[in-house]
């Protein structure tokens, strides 16, 4: 459903759109939504989430070549959304784990049926081929300021 | 619906995995194809050009905030990738458009469900309210020049 991309009034057009979203649009909060589900760890922490319940260092060893900052990161943003829970156990030593809010379920079944697309055509993609993770990490790092993950990351 | 990939030239080791594309392996090329359809003016691209056939002025004008570089580093990568095609028309004065290959019509889609979900719930999202907009092309890249009203400008 195709949409003005902008339309005069600013803060009254803002607020109407708070209701329904429009990512073209650079000062609707859902271009920030966005940015937070489609990071380069945003995706893959909710890949490994709709598993079950993880710990941050199990998060961690399943996604190859991710730091503990960047994690910590992106972890903290989506848990400000209300996409993931943090679940601090009050035990000695200290037990944290990490799960989707049904709002991040949800989010995250469209995310994995975009990833689940690109797993299973990459031989169609003719980027694939010749996507080096380097170059892949540059343009990610180009794209969206994000810092390259080390080339060679752990497998999950 | 999977086709069966064919990967020519690939180490034999990340064979196994192209079969069948794993974006949690660092190494996976998969997960460049994921840097370049969810980067930020990327899954924006996709959005615009779900709707048709446009010129670069036409694109830039429909996503808010997007720099010229920006925007043509972000065609060059998905035109080769296979999603996107540019086509040079040969006239006086020359007259260029984008349009989305079959291939890149099928992540489109997935990415228009993600996009429509993201902006259909903006209101549930606990984060949207705070998400400035400054915040989010901060997160993005802070290339954002521009104001989110259609630039000046004619379709080139």
């Amino acid at each position: 459903m195709p949409r003005q991309p902008t339309t005069p009034g600013q803060a009254r057009t803002l607020s109407a759109r708070i209701a329904r979203g429009d990512v073209l649009c650079g000062k609707c909060p859902s271009r920030a939504i966005l940015r937070h589900v489609t990071s380069q760890w945003g995706v893959l922490v909710f890949l490994v989430l709709l598993r079950g319940t993880h710990r941050f260092s199990e998060i961690r060893r399943r996604i190859g070549g991710v730091s503990e900052k960047m994690l910590a990161q992106t972890l903290r943003t989506l848990e400000r959304d209300g996409f993931v829970e943090r679940h601090a156990h009050p035990v000695v030593p200290p037990h944290v784990d990490y799960d989707l809010t049904p709002l991040g379920r949800e989010a995250g079944e469209h995310v994995r049926t975009l990833v689940d697309w690109i797993e299973g055509n990459l031989g169609a993609i003719a980027g694939a081929s010749g996507a080096a993770p380097d170059e892949a990490e540059h343009e990610a790092d180009g794209a969206d300021g994000q810092p390259p993950a080390p080339a060679a990351g752990p497998a999950a």
